[in-house]
C-alpha cells in the first residue's frame, strides 16, 4: 500500500509508492563520461573569466594567475547583475524590479576531473569555509535579503560546466521556497516554542531508520516526506539559523560529514548527477529562534513528470527508511579517506 | 538587465534573464525517435490492461476490444489505491495517511504515432470532453478532495509509455500548489472583489504582447512572470472554477484552441517533449468565486538546476513576450487544420 506522507515544516505531501519500489541499481544511473575539450575554468585558463575575487593559493602565486587550491571568480553570464535598485514597479496588476544581484562561481578545486568521491577533508574543508566567507563579503551590500549556495554536479542536474564548482546567487527578495520554511518553522515554534529542525534531528537520532551518518556536530538523514529517492539533508545538531555565522570549529566535522555521505552516494548510486542546497536564514535574521540552516542533496535519478510539476505533489517510489538503510550500510573505500588531513597544519586563509 | 516578476497569483519570483535570450531553434529540441517494440496500449493488446472504464467505440464494438477512438483504463501500476481510508495518523512529530486513490490513463487515440499537431480537431473534442466524463464519474466517491488530470509527452517530460495518453490521479488531499493558487485568489478576491485570473485575462487582451491565440471562449497566453520558456496558460474567457461544470458548448472551441497551440508549439519547438496540466477547482469547490480553471503547458527545453529546486526560484532565458510573438507569428499547417470535423454530427457519447 503506498503511503501518503506530509512534510512536517512545509506541508508538502508526497506519495511514497514503495510498490514501484528500486533497488539503487534499478534506477541504471551513469557517471557522466568526461566531454574533454577546453575548459575555461581549469590553471592556465584564468584569464578566461573575470578577475578573481576571492582564493586559496600557494604561498608566493599571483591572483588569476595558477597556484590556487580554490579560486571564486564573477560569473562571465550572470543570472543578476550588481547595478540597479531593488525598487519594485508595477504593470497593471504585475510586480516587477530591476534583475539586481550578484552571481559568483566558487572553482572548488584545480582538478577538472576530481569526483565528490576523491575530494579530500581538506578540500571539503575549504569549499565549506570558502562560502562562509562569500557570505560575509557579499552580505555588506544591503541590497540583498537572500545568499544561496548550490551545486549543480553532472549535466542532468544542470551543470553546465565540467569542472567542479558551485555557485553563489545573492538576491533582493526571499525566495519562495525559503518563505515558506520560515512560515512552518515559525507556526510551529508558536505553537511548541521549539525549533521544528532541532526536533525532527532528536527524532530522527532516537528512532535512527532515517538516519544516514552523524558525527558529533552533524547529522546526515533522509527526511520522512522526501521528494525523490535519496534525498538527504545535512543538518548541525546545535541550533544555527545562518550558515555564516556557524562557528569555524564546526567546519572540521562538517567536512568529515560532507566527505563520507559523499562516498556512500556516489558508492550506492554510482556518481548520480545531484543538486546540493544550502538552506539557511535570510540576511536579516528575523526568524533565528525558529530556522535551522541545513543542505538538501538531491540526487538526480528519476524524471520529475507534469503531475509533479503541476501540483507540488511528488510520487517517490523509494522509501526513505529504505534508502537509508542502503546508504547506511555501504562500505565506504577506506583508500580515499587515508588521504593525509592536513587541515589543522594548513587553515584555509579565510 | 534582468527582470525580476512575480507571478500575481502565488507571488513566486522569477528571474527573466534576457541576455541568455535564446531563439526557438537555440533549445536544439529534438522529436523523440520511436522506440518501437511492443505497444500494451495499442488496439489489439486490450487484454494488456486492466479492463476499461470508459471508451468512445465504433457502434457494434464489444468491450475491451478493438473498434475503440478513445479508451479508459485503471493504470496498471497506480501510485494510489481504491481501498483504504484517508484518515492521517501520526508518527511522533509526523503525518501521514492510507495511499488512497485513483489513477487511470486515458488512451486518446488508437494511432500509436499521432503527434499533438496530428490530431484532429474531433480527437481533441473527445479528449476533452472525456476529461470532463471521468472526473463526473470519479468525483462520487466522497473520499477524493482532488482531481488531477495532466498529460506527459515525450522521455524528457517524463512519459513512461510512448502510446498518446494522459492521465487522471484523484486524491484525499489538495495539492500544495493548488492549495497556494486558491489563497492567492482568495487574498485577491478579498481586496478588489474580483477574479485574479479574469483580471489577467482583462489585461492581456488588453496590452497583447503576451496573447498566442484566442477564440470566441477561450484564450492561450504567456503568462508575466513564467518559470520556464514558452511557457503557456490556455484559460476559458468566462469565470468558471471547476473544469468539469463546463458547459458542453464550450469544448468545441476549447478543442480549436488546443489544435491551434499545439500547432503552433510544434512548428515553433519541433515537436518539443513537454507537460500539461489542468489547474482546477477542489472537489468542494468551496472557491467557485475567486478560482478559475485552465491549463498549463510546459515544454521541457532546458534543465532545471539546483538553484530552482532548492528555492522555488526560477530562472528563464526567454521573456514571455518574445515567446508570444513567436507563437502568434508562426504559421500552422492549413492541411491538418483540412481534416473535417465531424463534432456536430457524431458527437462522443458521454
Amino acid at each position: 500500500m503506498p503511503d501518503l506522507r506530509q512534510d512536517p515544516i512545509i506541508g508538502r505531501w508526497v506519495i511514497i509508492a514503495t510498490e514501484r519500489s528500486k533497488r539503487p541499481t534499478d534506477f541504471g544511473s551513469k557517471p557522466d563520461v568526461p566531454r574533454g575539450g577546453f575548459c575555461p575554468l581549469c590553471p592556465g585558463n584564468e584569464d578566461k573569466t573575470p578577475p578573481e575575487v576571492f582564493a586559496i593559493r600557494d604561498p608566493g602565486t599571483r591572483p588569476d594567475t595558477p597556484g590556487w587550491k580554490l579560486r571564486v571568480v564573477p560569473n562571465k553570464f550572470p543570472v543578476l547583475h550588481g547595478s540597479g535598485s531593488p525598487e519594485p514597479h508595477t504593470e497593471g496588476l504585475y510586480d516587477k524590479m530591476d534583475g539586481v544581484g550578484s552571481h559568483e562561481i566558487i572553482l572548488e578545486t584545480p582538478d577538472h576531473t576530481a569526483t565528490m568521491s576523491r575530494l579530500s577533508l581538506q578540500d571539503y574543508h575549504t569549499i565549506l569555509l570558502a562560502y562562509r566567507q562569500r557570505i560575509m563579503e557579499v552580505k555588506q551590500d544591503s541590497r540583498y535579503r537572500y545568499i544561496s549556495i548550490f551545486k549543480n554536479y553532472g549535466k542532468t542536474a544542470g551543470a553546465a560546466l565540467e569542472h567542479p564548482n558551485s555557485q553563489l546567487i545573492a538576491l533582493p527578495i526571499v525566495p519562495k521556497r525559503t518563505v515558506e520554511e520560515l512560515e512552518g518553522s515559525h507556526r510551529y515554534y508558536e505553537k511548541k516554542k521549539r525549533c521544528v529542525y532541532c526536533d525532527i534531528i532528536a527524532q530522527e537520532l532516537e528512532g535512527r531508520e532515517r538516519l544516514v551518518h552523524e558525527n558529533d556536530a552533524f547529522v546526515a538523514l533522509e527526511p520522512f516526506a522526501p521528494r525523490f529517492p535519496f534525498e538527504t539533508w545535512v543538518l548541525p545538531k546545535q541550533h544555527i539559523a545562518s550558515f555564516e555565522t556557524t562557528e569555524e570549529a564546526l567546519f572540521r566535522p562538517m567536512a568529515e560529514m560532507f566527505s563520507t555521505l559523499f562516498k556512500k552516494l556516489d558508492a550506492t548510486l554510482n556518481y548520480p548527477p545531484f543538486n546540493y542546497i544550502l538552506h539557511t536564514s535570510p540576511l536579516d535574521n528575523r526568524h533565528g529562534h525558529c530556522y535551522h540552516w541545513h543542505f538538501e542533496i538531491t540526487p538526480w535519478l528519476s524524471h520529475v513528470s507534469g503531475f509533479e510539476w503541476g501540483t507540488g505533489f511528488y510520487i517517490n517510489p523509494t522509501d526513505p527508511e529504505q534508502a537509508a538503510r542502503f546508504l547506511r550500510e555501504v562500505e565506504v573505500g577506506r583508500r580515499e579517506s587515508q588521504v593525509p588531513y592536513f587541515g589543522v597544519q594548513e587553515p584555509p586563509k579565510i
